[in-house]
């Protein structure tokens, strides 16, 4: 090959790579665009605005799909893979280059199989649904939902198809556009150990009283001005985001520097508002930090749903509920609310925010039952999938393992099988992610620990940088480089291990309960 | 012609036609879309998600213009139109329809002759212009902006440009865009006989003190809640749209059960808050009605924006500032706010709201002088058009005018040529509206008060029924059906004139002030 021929491929693979990445950021600005639609769905739209809200959303996913699936990219994609030989293809790049082309090629490769009548219909219908899964939970009505669930469950199964798998690798393919690289196999393996001492756990707990003070009334916008300080406490950049309520707390990202959390208050539970703002802000810090290492590009995001939940919930659970974390900040919480905690101790209110009692909802659960409410959907959704149960079988199916798992029964459908969203946004699969999260959590906690002694009292003294530090080199800023195994790998040096998990528990609330 | 034929042209032009509303819908989904991104953007939008959200919009303004300017819409209008000689076209069809392809046409044309790039271009220059202007306005920098408005006045120019307008046609050809029917130079005739009037007015009146109590401290949260209850009273259903909070007050349109209007509360003037929510909600009761009498094709909005400032600033002035109003909302409002106004009488109250005292702002001015803000940018618009004046000499240029008009000048760059947004969004030629509104108003009400006697005692009882009625039947359910000049024809059977609103202004100051 002459100079002047290695020279012209080096310009044209990168006027295709510059290429690329405009095709790519005008995806993710439709998508942002879906998601700033999505979040004043959830927050301030009128109730009468959904039926239209839906056409809008149907438009901005087409418009998504059309850039998702481009010819053009496709074309690119080809052309730079190391495969053609091209010397300026994926071999010669600059590693976060090739990282770039491996993450569009994938999503390409799943995106350019579906039609775009069906990624259309399939937004519309799930507006529709989200929409009535809303009145249903409501009017505790079940059947309302039901055709709404059975469509999203063709519209999986159809997905699915269009991507060539059928029967027992439905769902597989539905996990993996959630957590790449664990397939239920796998799944039934770690989450077999979680279930048998998880379960040990909680009996060895047993029935125990609340600490009753936390239940007493505590004024909305009192907490709501809390959770705003404690953002600031945290280290959240205002000008990069927000805070607002909705019925389900979330997350969600409409820009590199716009990323914005919802939490809810209840009058009767202090506990719940407080730590929902600290789980979204997890996810929160995860989404700023990865932008601001790659910016606007498809590597720019959380590595999959399971490590973002790793994050939310090292901040909610082991941060957030761990008695250095409020020797910190419980004077500051006393002094919000003096007359309901002004003479109770720091050992009280540890005790309160760390009551294990198994429950019905899975988003007030406490740490040592949560994973069991994840372990319970994901056997159900295997069931919807493998075809040995139907939809309308499920509210009747949730009660039975709702009692073996957990030993407690919803009093209702709206406090069992409809109490979360996810369903019915079509979005199977989702869930292992909530327990994976836990997981990889502490993987990761325990290698920061090991790298930054004396972590403990930073956080009793209110310094979280060198936490944002760690998780911020470590894990963020690597955005969606790396699959889940090979960040932890990376990370850790481990693979998927549910023990770390366990261990920290079992050592948590046998010193709580003196076991 | 056979019957066969005949048949079949019927059903073709049934198809054309369902096709074009399903264009015409497509684009108002989508500019809906990007309504829902502009009201983020001015009441919730983190400061560093400016850039991106330009970005964002410009996307979505591509979109509105593809379908605006859809060449199968082109085509479809060329058949349906009735000089084709169809029998099905324009002639035989319900009014309703020939009403819409008439309106259709027309955007058609003006939307047909901008490039797809300029279109997206001037978007994301708007955007970033509009972000430039908050930080400008609130710097008292107008030298910041100064490159941007250049960029604005230079697009208007191009846009008029593309639509075969130069020179002095450019202005008229803006003006068009906002308000059909009234160049300039029947606009400089009516302003003219508004200018010597309320000068006239002004003089008579001459300097006179305020009522201090509506200048105490009055706290933002009730202010916000007692602004909510008078949407309630007004009529407002909650279901179809919300009131949120923003720098400048607006209306927008997200859906056609869903439009959002924001107000501003200041702790040291109660009076602000209030009319500028009385105001918006002009605006909302007439999209939310036209939407409905209409639905969401170009028909189901507003005639034009002085079509539509006439129904604000009737709600907001000839109805919200009468004395009969607050005979019925007075005591509620002494309920919210007993420390400042239980011992005060209605008649101060009466006074307070109506004091009458040029200022430099123009969306804080009285009934009387408010006119003359407007005949100001009017001018200084008319003068950047025409080559007369140039951007940098805006501010100066702005405090002599001041000066001349209202015998004010501006403290500041801020509160003068920086006061309002729409000259840094582009928006040219949309002042003259608010003054033609006016105009309109008084026309508009001179009738429904001879239709609707004793309509005063109704308003005294706080009972608004009739009003929404006789508004919603005259005028907004014609939605975009009748140009202005038309649709005040055909409501008054009356052109227009300044004549019954400077009556109207003159009989209440004198008796007011005993004159």
């Amino acid at each position: 090959m002459t100079t002047a021929s290695y020279h012209k491929d080096v310009v044209y693979t990168q006027n295709a790579l510059e290429r690329l990445h405009q095709i790519d950021r005008e995806r993710k600005h439709w998508e942002r665009i879906a998601a700033t639609l999505r979040w004043d769905q959830e927050t301030y739209l009128p109730l009468r605005g959904v039926a239209e809200r839906a056409e809008q959303l149907a438009l901005v996913e087409g418009a998504v799909h059309r850039r998702a699936a481009d010819p053009e990219a496709g074309r690119l994609l080809r052309e730079l893979g190391s495969e053609t030989g091209n010397p300026g293809g994926g071999g010669g790049l600059p590693p976060v280059e090739r990282d770039f082309l491996k993450v569009l090629r994938r999503a390409y490769d799943r995106a350019a199989l579906l039609p775009q009548e069906f990624v259309e219909a399939a937004a519309r219908a799930e507006g529709l649904s989200l929409a009535a899964w809303v009145e249903a939970r409501r009017n505790n009505d079940f059947a309302a939902l039901m055709p709404h669930l059975q469509t999203m469950v063709d519209m999986a199964r159809k997905k699915a198809a269009y991507w060539g798998f059928q029967g027992a690798e439905v769902y597989d393919a539905l996990l993996d556009c959630y957590e790449p690289g664990f397939p239920a196999a796998e799944l039934v393996r770690h989450f077999g150990i979680l279930r048998e001492r998880l379960s040990a756990l909680l009996r060895r707990i047993g029935p125990r009283g609340g600490e009753a003070f936390l239940g007493r009334d505590f004024d909305l916008g009192l907490q709501a001005r809390y959770s705003r300080e404690l953002m600031d406490t945290l280290g959240f950049d205002h000008d990069r985001g927000r805070l607002d309520t909705s019925a389900h707390p979330f997350t969600t990202t409409l820009g590199s520097h716009d990323v914005r959390i919802t939490t809810r208050y209840h009058r009767d539970n202090l506990v719940s508002g407080i730590f929902s703002t600290i789980h979204e802000l997890g996810h929160a810090f995860y989404e700023l930090r990865a932008a601001l290492a790659l910016g606007g590009s498809s590597l720019g995001e959380g590595a999959s749903m399971g490590i973002h939940e790793s994050q939310s919930r090292l901040w909610e659970n082991v941060i957030g509920r761990s008695r250095a974390f409020w020797e910190g900040q419980f004077p500051r919480l006393q002094f919000f609310f003096p007359d309901q905690l002004a003479t109770r101790s720091l050992g009280a209110f540890y005790r309160g925010i760390n009551q294990v009692r198994p429950s019905a909802i899975r988003i007030e659960a406490d740490e040592v039952s949560y994973s069991l409410h994840i372990i319970l959907r994901f056997e159900l959704e295997q069931g919807l999938f493998s075809g040995n149960l139907t939809v309308e079988e499920l509210p009747a199916a949730w009660r039975a393992a709702m009692r073996d798992l957990l030993g407690v029964e919803p009093e209702t459908d709206a406090q069992g099988v409809l109490q979360d969203v996810h369903w019915a946004m079509g979005a199977f699969g989702y869930f292992p992610s909530y327990a994976l999260g836990n997981l990889y959590g502490l993987q990761f906690w325990k290698k920061l620990c090991a790298d930054l002694p004396g972590i403990e009292s930073a956080i009793a003294k209110g310094c979280f940088g060198p936490i944002h530090a760690w998780l911020g080199d470590q894990i963020h800023a690597w955005g969606r480089r790396l699959d889940p195994p090979d960040l932890l790998r990376r990370v850790t040096g481990e693979t998927l291990s549910a023990y770390p998990f366990l261990e920290y528990l079992e050592t948590k609330y046998t010193e709580l309960y003196g076991l």
